[in-house]
């Protein structure tokens, strides 16, 4: 058996916790985070929309599936959400041409009324509530909490006194560096080309650039991973690591989790067929075209709201979507490399490719070396 | 001494050639294309706004300070131009809020007026001189042809005929696919993170899908190489080499092709401090950001014209800001590599620290695979 060695040995994370590669994979469906364990990955689970209550059992049910081998926890913690989970307060805040252009969505495409509120509506981001979500992570046992948005110093200390490993995703020089002072372990350099909230500088440009300034401070690529090849170019680069989130969509652990409509366009879509748009959250998101992105880009239509009032215009009609799989509105959120991900595969089988296909590629880059004559 | 072989060896490019390192060098100045040849990699001389004449003595002029090393040309080739170099028929079309839009811009900045047209009004790109210009590449002795737009069939046959090396820059796979139907020996997969004219694909998440898709013919990354790290990177992806652009612009044999704006703005930029625009040519062209690209892109400003009409309306304040170096609104095409480089060097320092780095990223990834007890 072979194994990618990497700086990640100074974490103790390859060597103590027996990662064969290193390759961390962030999803919503804790089947999936556990399977990429499972797998001789770090699987990585995406809480931030859950309650602090519904933290704690999903952990405890990864921790029951995995053993004694590593997983995270991701959270999103922007510098300014509302003090309460209050939306009666934040819906007088939402001006009359937004509404009227929701309404005008809805009667075009015939949406159905949901039967609650949405994945963004079924809280609303507060203060209150990111306490309580920091709370039930720092109570648990889980090995690793990253910060996907945001990256307060005192959170990085609290889960550091327990014992877990600290990440921050970053997207430009300026976060790494607060970052860093933040005190993390471990940086996420996301590029443009990733899924979900991401930013403009393309993953090849940033990664060097995040390991310059990080120092000793391990860093993984993130954004666009989908290959082995990836796994070995953003080694060349620098990297500690990969973090991949795409890969893992279109996998049977994530089967219950996907909608036929978000099915569907996942397995035709190419590169091309991703806009970055604010019509998500209010903040720039990756996701497959579709009427959604393209009302909200249509001449007249009106710009995103701030965060987190975006999600309380959205949050019900992006739940009603989801709920009754209204096309043409139906989309997912995805990166750059969603074309090569056409079909339903087991999570282990992805894995399995990342690094056989990453070490061949090492072999063959070693042998275009060669000494020749001066 | 040692050499990085890839699959350019194919081409005969590395062998033959004398190639140290697959490393292709894009410049509009004669002297950095020299210099880049000189250096052990591959000149390539972009000739696109100059006169079938000009070409012809810029080449030759290349060709006696490089003797028999190789070296190339750039054309740009759009599948829609007029026929007839008329820049008086071109101006009629020209809407009037878009004149009155650049004499704001003129009065606004205190635009003095330029001693002549600019680079991009001293020709209006037709048919007549592009089949001129194709005239006097074919006919001279450059080893190499590189179409950075459109690929037409029978330029490429031309070329081939000659003898010549034809090489395509492709932003897609379905731009791949022409060229490689058009037969192409050599293919550029060009990133969203290049600087000038470029695509809405990330270079990590392009050239391996371009190395898939050309099959026997090799692929050349673009769009952020700036480190042999992006060097080993590109190997990794499966591209036989790369094409470098930005890494080019800060050189002693670029000097006196820049303006004292020009170098400040490239000095000071990070990859944030690029912007895509539509306003240089009409089509998408990222450069620094500059109040030019500001006052395009604010509330109020007319959509950029198809191209060539938008040359026509802007060539001759481009031409007046390079020629006065007027502030805020000097600006230079360049990528999201910038950051990398904050002052002068000559070309061979670059190739120099490109090739080494690339030789020590290898050694650093050999060693990262180990063989461990199963």
């Amino acid at each position: 058996m072979s194994r990618l060695r990497t700086r990640l040995g100074n974490l103790g994370v390859s060597d103590r916790l027996g990662l064969r590669a290193p390759i961390f994979g962030f999803s919503h469906a804790v089947e999936v985070v556990a399977a990429i364990t499972n797998a001789g990955g770090y699987g990585v689970y995406g809480a931030t929309r859950r309650l602090p209550e519904e933290i704690e059992a999903e952990l405890a049910w990864i921790r029951a599936r995995v053993g004694d081998r590593p997983f995270g926890v991701d959270l999103v913690i922007p510098a300014k959400v509302p003090e309460k989970n209050d939306r009666a307060a934040l819906e007088k805040e939402i001006p009359e041409p937004h509404r009227a252009f929701i309404e005008g969505i809805e009667a075009k495409y015939a949406v159905p009324k949901p039967s609650g509120p949405g994945m963004r509506t079924r809280f609303i981001r507060s203060e209150e509530i990111q306490d309580a979500q920091i709370a039930a992570v720092a109570a648990s046992d889980v090995d690793l909490v990253a910060l996907g948005i945001g990256c307060p110093p005192e959170v990085v200390a609290t889960m550091k006194a327990r014992g877990k490993t600290t990440v921050a995703l970053v997207g430009q020089e300026r976060h790494a560096a607060k970052a860093l002072e933040a005190g993390v372990d471990l940086l996420v350099a996301q590029g443009y080309d990733a899924g979900g909230h991401t930013g403009v500088v393309g993953t090849f440009s940033l990664v060097p650039r995040i390991v310059d300034l990080a120092g000793d401070v391990p860093v993984l690529a993130a954004g666009g991973v989908s290959t082995g090849r990836h796994v070995a170019a953003a080694l060349a680069m620098g990297a500690a690591g990969v973090w991949v989130g795409t890969a893992f969509l279109l996998t049977e652990e994530n089967a219950s989790h996907l909608t036929r409509g978000e099915v569907e366009a996942l397995v035709r879509s190419q590169a091309t067929d991703t806009v970055i748009s604010r019509a998500e959250s209010g903040k720039p998101f990756r996701q497959t075209r579709s009427a959604w992105s393209e009302e909200w880009a249509a001449p007249g239509a009106p710009q995103p709201l701030g965060h987190p009032l975006h999600d309380v215009l959205v949050g019900d009609i992006l739940g009603a979507i989801e709920e009754h799989d209204v096309r043409p509105l139906a989309h997912s959120g995805a990166g750059q490399g969603i074309g090569w991900f056409d079909r339903m595969r087991p999570v282990a089988d992805v894995m399995a490719d990342l690094t056989a296909e990453a070490e061949a590629a090492i072999d063959r880059m070693s042998r275009a070396r060669e000494e020749v004559p001066a």
